[in-house]
């Protein structure tokens, strides 16, 4: 099996900058879970460290531990790497769906991204429509925190007003002056709706706000308790997810 | 008002480590936000470019953007830090209590007991019991993720074994095999009760499961799907809050 050159370490390197990702239409998952996850999705072009019987072997490097840490943009890298290419942009202008979709307005941490597209994953959301200001979905960070999750989780980007404008199905989104959750949501709710979640600093957007059809709350407990402001917005995702999926009303 | 000393940044910046906080009992906090929830909780012993009319102006001092950076443990310092006393160590031995709490084997990610702070004050639980292994909550990741909730929710250390055979109440805790918890957990649960949420890759210890009296199990939608094998910890623990917390089953 051939050693990993050192141009190939640089460019695998530079793959943690968008910039070059999007020149280069390669993205970067690390360890052995996350990439034998992924290549059931994703064509890869270079596998380092990684062995698998289905993997043809021209695409099979080795490197040394050094060598997978000045790729890897993990504090503790895990042994292995996978480049694997980006599918073609997924324009949303003409896309029709019929089911719940998850829609993201500017979530900018990657971490909180990652986690959002695993926890998607887990309640069967297959499609997360994202502004164009939210976080890369194939930045590492991203990659490493979806734990697999990308392979089955279809991530658009695009001008989310303007599709928003364009949808006629029930439109959820979490507001201050939301109405309590629990009393609101439908129980499986597994037809044709939005989810619409916000930036993790200001919330849903002024320009869509006005698009949310059922504007819904997390109420604290016990309510109108002094207690945080807010939820972190992969903890509201996750809680409001429950809630639409929860399979009965007991 | 007094300009930050040299030896000062040095020893504000060696409270990123475990062993330097426990030895002089003090842990820091950044962001204006952050200060301005904790000073209500926790006494301060120096704040830099934070000011408040309440506070004893011999605690304050001034340092430029460069000393900043040099106490943050941020990527990007906002600006401010506080310095606090850890409060004394609460010991669980003898501790009484008469409500939900929740109980942490081994949580390690900084960032996710954060999130769990945060999303337990939201949720109404004041008291959070951790095995040793469990992340340090005056760790700054801990302190910064929890957006000032470690100023109303009570964190307490000890072991988790020996504390959880001594307990007659519920004790939930999620493990593969458990029930649906939408059809097992009681609404509006604030009696006495503890959940249990483990380890991130390993879940709850051997040692500790056969305590679980409600092994319950966030089920995948729709079940029994091919989906992500498991939901981060934080994100566990908040989907299981808010069904615990329910107001009603309707």
């Amino acid at each position: 099996m051939a050693i990993i050159s050192k141009a190939q370490i640089k460019t695998i390197r530079s793959l943690q900058m968008k910039k070059f990702r999007d020149e280069m239409g390669l993205f970067v998952a690390e360890g052995d879970k996350c990439i034998s996850e992924l290549i059931h999705a994703f064509e890869p072009v270079c596998l380092i460290n990684f062995f698998a019987p289905e993997i043809d072997a021209s695409l099979c490097y080795q490197a040394d531990e050094q060598q997978v840490s000045q790729m890897s943009s993990l504090r503790t890298p895990q042994g292995s790497i996978g480049v694997f290419k980006m599918p073609k942009n997924r324009s949303i202008d003409s896309w029709v769906f019929n089911e719940l979709v998850l829609c993201l307005d500017d979530v900018q941490d990657p971490g909180n991204l990652g986690t959002i597209i695993r926890t998607a994953d887990w309640f069967g959301v297959r499609h997360i429509v994202c502004s164009s200001l939210t976080a890369d979905c194939y930045n590492s960070k991203v990659v490493q925190a979806t734990m697999g999750a990308l392979s089955r989780v279809q991530v658009y980007y695009g001008d989310l007003p303007t599709w928003l404008a364009q949808q006629t199905c029930p439109i959820y989104g979490t507001l201050l002056e939301g109405k309590n959750m629990y009393h609101t949501l439908p129980a499986q709710r597994d037809g044709k709706a939005i989810l619409l979640m916000g930036n993790e600093g200001n919330g849903i957007s002024q320009a869509i706000r006005p698009m949310i059809t059922h504007p819904i709350r997390i109420p604290s407990y016990p309510q109108g308790s002094d207690t945080s402001e807010s939820l972190n917005v992969a903890i509201a995702t996750a809680v409001v997810l429950s809630e639409l999926r929860r399979p009965i009303k007991n």
